[in-house]
């Protein structure tokens, strides 16, 4: 399929003009009430009709009985009725010749029932008959922040970007919604798609591959109907754009919780991820790694091996400064040592004692100043064997000094205006400690100023240590 | 020296009953002034005196203008003073008797140069002369919560406790701190000791070995000056109680860091960690898996192979169980299947759909109903196959649903209770995610209410499988 048919047929998916949810109900708290809600609350711009046949109105709107009866077209259905009435809805469904199903209802192929079994392929049957297609069931469905699609009933807002998502799990597509949200990763579009029963893995991933929205890819997966698919899929979209991949059921037990979870059959972990580094993919073994990772590929266009580290803002950083070497040289980064030039520059800002002028450098408690930093910071990107500068400090030390978050802003202000400025990449560590929510406020300004913030210099150096990879590996295969 | 001389000789500094802060200022920045106010603030209850000579009060103290001039004995005293100042303060100190000297004036042994060097030495031999002791120089001292003396000028509120650590890094000793405030780990004596000029290493170990407030040990180590002392102690100590050792420096380069930090000479990071396990210890390499590592010995006094994991309280919890069970199987540890009569127990309390009556059990979305979940959490409990419980949750997805804390909240509660009532252990995850000021605090209540909370499934799954490499090598040495 050529890349402008691809972009078509999944338009009306993740892009649809028209959305009509079947099972709101007067219990706000029910699924198909918060799926409808999160889209208003999120402002989804197309037309929307909630459907019960036992209501007349729903938040506001007109209650359709039916999705045929619904006047005008509707291009997408987000089902949530309990499997007894699945037939019937789908029925209604092809009738109404509506594009897309998104179903959240559950109890089919993952219960390992053979009746459940039948009436997947039962429904995917009559839904192909109209050139309808299905994502789940047993989903939570897709995400679009440009198109103002909350993840199903969730209403984490992120915000658009570059990072398009698929999931197998629903609840760790909510937990990458989370934590794209807290952390300034802009979204693309991202699904959750269940038991696959229509729309499988690779079709999504071919569709990310050419999407003009996204530019990183990063997949949950615990297992697939076609492997050989998947994974020539993957090769593709590895030549144009980052595919970071985390394969859940690792282990023997793992794969059993993977196949009730979602019906899915897993290979071995050593198979899936010896195949996942031949197709030009990074593996990730955790929520935490995949979102550090997507959260580097943000930032990097190429392999990064040199890192300059400054510590030390703030009381000190002679043990954070041992540290982070230890977590770069375990990791393979090298921390190349600073030129005389480079040397006598910080010299001349920086008061003797306390300061230790090499890398990793400790500042020796100069405190949150912006200007001092920026020309500590600038003369350290003026190193030309640098090709990143990681800067670590303390929330909770920076507050205890002075009891006053204005001059952390101000710094973090200074580091936002650095990272647009500087001509190399410019890193944050912010560990949490005792005064989390000054600091995840400070640090969200930060994060969403598009500076990129980790918890530990260990995960930001795993991070990068996978873009490298990536981009390594890209090379070799002349991409 | 019998653990009751050993207890003696660290009271004076531990529990000091009076102490004189040289180097307080009208600048209330200044370290001096800082360490002052931080005692003052922590509620210190024993005599306090600010020095100064160019000073009549200070804080609404009488500031004298030298230790020798204050009216009655002085048993500790920290100093902040530059160096060219620091031997006539010594001699001072030594004219008055004092018992023990904390220095957080810097500049000696650690910049590599002769003369920093020979001060140190000089200053060693004049206290010495009077039977007085150094910590420092170079390091933020000691903090005891139940003698209510802060973290040297920090002003992190952790309460007294079991866990008693060293560091040699004045900074690694702030997050420490600050970590065991924010996690509900209890301290009963630290100390960060720089460079190790009089008091050493092995000194404070065979203390806190010996110090019945002291049920659990952390060391954050760089080099030593006398590694069979230190690993004899460490041997000594692990004999009694759990000793966590958090070595840095543990690459060449990191340890040309460590050098010029606290002026010790490192050897070999595989010399070490081999030197760690055969004493008995646990070898740990990063803070947090430091502080996971101690909040988990905090609660648990024996070995625990066999875990339960429950998942989805709200959405599912599908995707948790697979990656629960990945990261459980990969370190080495057991998810038991449960047997017929506790699937049959889980089954008359839950609802079929989603659910997943298994090991680990996905609660299927019940909400965070109090008398449920307890239900649930006890049947577990009863399963004979089990050691301990781990429940995951997500805060931003509960307070989705409501918007409202106090479900939550009530949740906590239960689960404080269920820790004390239950037979076997529990630990709770919860991820950082969207709400994160909210998440602290109800965390943060969890966290005080004697419930272990960690912030991934693998961070847990890692401390608890250092916990039982302690406690079976304990077993092997008919510990």
């Amino acid at each position: 399929m050529t890349p402008d048919a691809l972009k078509d047929r999944f338009r009306p998916i993740f892009s649809p003009t028209s959305v009509a949810v079947v099972g709101v109900s007067r219990d706000l708290s029910k699924s198909g009430s918060r799926y409808f809600t999160a889209l208003v609350k999120a402002g989804y711009m197309g037309k929307l009709y909630p459907v019960n046949p036992r209501e007349e109105t729903f938040a506001g709107f007109k209650c359709y009985p039916a999705v045929s009866a619904i006047p005008g077209p509707v291009e997408y259905v987000i089902i949530s009725v309990p499997i007894q009435q699945i037939v019937g809805v789908i029925d209604d469904c092809v009738r109404a010749k509506v594009r897309a199903i998104q179903m959240f209802t559950a109890g089919f192929k993952e219960t390992g029932g053979a009746e459940g079994k039948a009436i997947e392929r039962q429904i995917v049957d009559k839904a192909r008959s109209v050139g309808c297609r299905i994502i789940g069931p047993n989903c939570i469905g897709i995400v679009n922040p440009s198109a103002k699609i909350p993840y199903g009933p969730v209403s984490f807002r992120a915000e658009p970007g570059g990072f398009g998502f698929i999931s197998q799990s629903g609840g760790h597509g909510s937990g990458i919604v989370s934590a794209a949200t807290s952390r300034g990763i802009g979204l693309s579009k991202g699904v959750s798609f269940g038991n696959a029963s229509d729309l499988v893995d690779a079709d999504f991933l071919e569709y990310l591959a050419v999407d003009d929205d996204t530019r990183i890819i990063g997949a949950y997966l615990e297992g697939t109907a076609n492997g050989r698919r998947l994974f020539e899929t993957i090769r593709n979209a590895a030549r144009a754009k980052p595919v970071i991949v985390w394969k859940g059921g690792t282990t023997g037990v793992g794969a059993e919780a993977a196949n009730s979870h979602t019906g899915s059959l897993a290979a071995p972990y050593a198979i899936w991820s010896a195949a996942i580094r031949q197709a030009g993919a990074v593996s990730v073994l955790s929520l935490e790694e995949f979102m550090d990772t997507a959260l580097a590929f943000q930032h990097l266009d190429k392999p990064v091996d040199r890192l300059a580290v400054i510590s030390g803002i703030v009381d000190g950083g002679g043990g954070d400064s041992v540290s982070a070497t230890d977590a770069c040289i375990a990791a393979g980064l090298e921390m190349p040592a600073f030129s005389g030039a480079t040397r006598a520059g910080l010299n001349s800002i920086l008061k003797p004692v306390g300061t230790i002028l090499r890398n990793p450098l400790d500042l020796g408690n100069p405190g949150p100043d912006p200007t001092l930093l920026a020309r500590a910071i600038k003369t350290v990107a003026a190193e030309p064997g640098i090709d990143l500068i990681i800067i670590q400090k303390h929330v909770d030390m920076l507050l205890d000094q002075s009891d006053d978050a204005e001059p952390v802003r101000k710094m973090h202000q200074g580091f936002i205006e650095l990272r647009k400025s500087l001509p190399k990449p410019l890193f944050v560590v912010s560990p949490p400690g005792t005064r989390e929510a000054e600091r995840v406020a400070l640090d969200g300004e930060l994060a969403r100023g598009g500076v990129p913030v980790y918890p530990s210099l260990e995960r930001a150096v795993r991070a990068l240590v996978n873009v490298r990879a990536y981009y390594r590996m890209r090379e070799k295969r002349g991409g």
